[in-house]
């Protein structure tokens, strides 16, 4: 499948991995850009240093482009600038802040810059800052969100941009790919899909979590803090929604204490009590384990195939 | 378009105008029914004699199949079940509680069930249950809503049943019905949209803010207890959102006070204070005065041609 993305970033097929913080790691990456895709690794809050060692390793993986995504509001976003600069890196993803200040090197550098928008005005901001394309990502998927949903983003975006779109959010299989090429978009990333393949290297509790998830099993907490994160129901999503409830100074400061580390303990030791088991509402249709080249593979064709059999459905 | 419902209903286009409480009446299903949809009566929280009025008033004004809305948890949700047996309603959609204990006595009578869902659970149970089709609503919706956006819920609602499904949420154009149409439904059923409509008989000001819209111009209230409902922000949204970080028997109590007839101010008075104006997110894609058959032909045109042009899309 051809469209502008695919040919902007020479890449064979119109799907992105998502940037999961603590889990799209350089063997993921690789996988994905190995089987067509674009592959990201989430510098998270990693150090410089660690982040450099993936994006060496993946490297080292796969000779097809990849991307870094870099979370604009951590205290390392200046190295991590940089770093992407010197290793060469050829696609940015970026989030929770503005690149303003990086545009200029990093567009010198011919990097393409691509980030994560949750709004018209902050797409319009960031084409005319100058970024390549934007990655338009609704309410429905994992980790941290917008308030707006993908169905209802995506056109309100396309109408308002030039540049590329791709669409994020409830998006798992060939359909969502339809469907997002049908509404304009030039290609889609998804996250939730990709906890299925076994180049994922997370805990085998979280992919069972993943497999058995339903349309109701995911849960939006820190909405009273302004930070909305959508993640799997389990126990530490109960305690974080009763604490919620009723916020001051203490339960603040109780939320920061038992959510610290929560995503490591899901994704490292699948800790069923403690974990943040982020995922996206679209979990329900991932069923059991694939790998990277199966899951885009089948994603494309069956995307095609819908789209190819779209006029029968005029009647 | 033909579909499988357009051919169990007898209507020629597959979408449906959404049940808008205070705001669905006779002269707004009427006009949709006209237009070759199906136009559907909000019986709301009325009385049983004022549901029988626009009941008489719409079949004054159409020859054509109309549905009449009831919330199922309503005090009069018996009378109005017998309502519409007697006044010959052909459709039937329902909200808020079970349909169980009616749905004998309207298959009986030939009446179409098909009840508005947010679950792929709840789709099953109506399917059971006998229900003709299901309304899947993702959170985009204006008014009471769910948790899961149309984009996620659409699918995995597709997948778990074999009775037509009609998407809603999000959809406002010849994009989101051809979308829809991709993944599997058989039809749309819209709201916001038709707030728009000449025949949509509601105060200046709320038409004015529906234009004014942008994407993220909706926010959700409600959700500490447990009923959240989506609106255009607003002094009043403010002041709930405000209330709702610190919920007690007084501010439950408040918020009752505040929020008792609001609908009404915003509908009838376009009072900008104190009105709960309900809205979806896709308000920002409604731009100006229609009416029905407009906005049906070309929503419909719309989405023929990008069915059409699918194909192209493959690349």
């Amino acid at each position: 499948m051809k469209t502008k993305i695919t040919q902007m970033l020479g890449i064979q097929h119109p799907v992105f991995q998502g940037a999961m913080a603590w889990i799209a790691d350089a063997g993921l990456a690789a996988a994905v850009s190995n089987a067509g895709g674009l592959g990201i690794i989430a510098a998270g809050a990693a150090p410089t240093e660690i982040v450099r060692d993936e994006i060496r390793k993946a490297k080292g993986l796969t000779d097809k482009p990849f991307a870094v995504n870099i979370m604009l509001l951590n205290p390392n976003a200046d190295e991590l600038a940089q770093l992407v600069i010197d290793e060469g890196v050829q696609v940015v993803t970026t989030g929770a802040g503005s690149p303003a200040k990086y545009m200029e090197q990093w567009k010198q550098a011919g990097i393409k810059v691509i980030p994560v928008i949750a709004s018209t005005a902050y797409a319009k901001r960031m084409e005319r800052m100058g970024a390549d394309a934007v990655i338009a990502e609704g309410m429905e998927s994992g980790g941290h969100i917008g308030d707006t949903t993908t169905m209802a983003l995506l056109p309100q975006v396309i109408d308002t941009v030039s540049i590329p779109v791709i669409a994020a959010g409830g998006i798992a299989d060939g359909r969502g790919l339809a469907a997002a090429r049908l509404f304009g978009a030039e290609g889609v990333q998804c996250g939730t899909v990709f906890l299925s393949a076994k180049e994922c290297n997370i805990a085998e509790q979280y992919k069972q979590m993943i497999y058995k998830a339903k349309d109701i099993s995911t849960v939006v907490t820190g909405r009273a803090s302004g930070h909305p994160v959508r993640s799997l129901k389990s126990p530490l999503s109960r305690e974080l929604l009763k604490l919620e409830g009723h916020i001051e100074t203490r339960t603040l400061e109780e939320i920061e204490r038992i959510t610290a580390g929560s995503l490591r303990k899901a994704v490292q030791d699948g800790n069923l009590q403690e974990g943040t088991f982020m995922s996206g509402q679209i979990a329900g249709l991932v069923k059991g384990d694939s790998d990277c080249s199966t899951i885009i593979e089948i994603m494309v064709q069956e995307a095609e195939a819908f789209l190819r059999n779209a006029p029968s459905l005029i009647g």
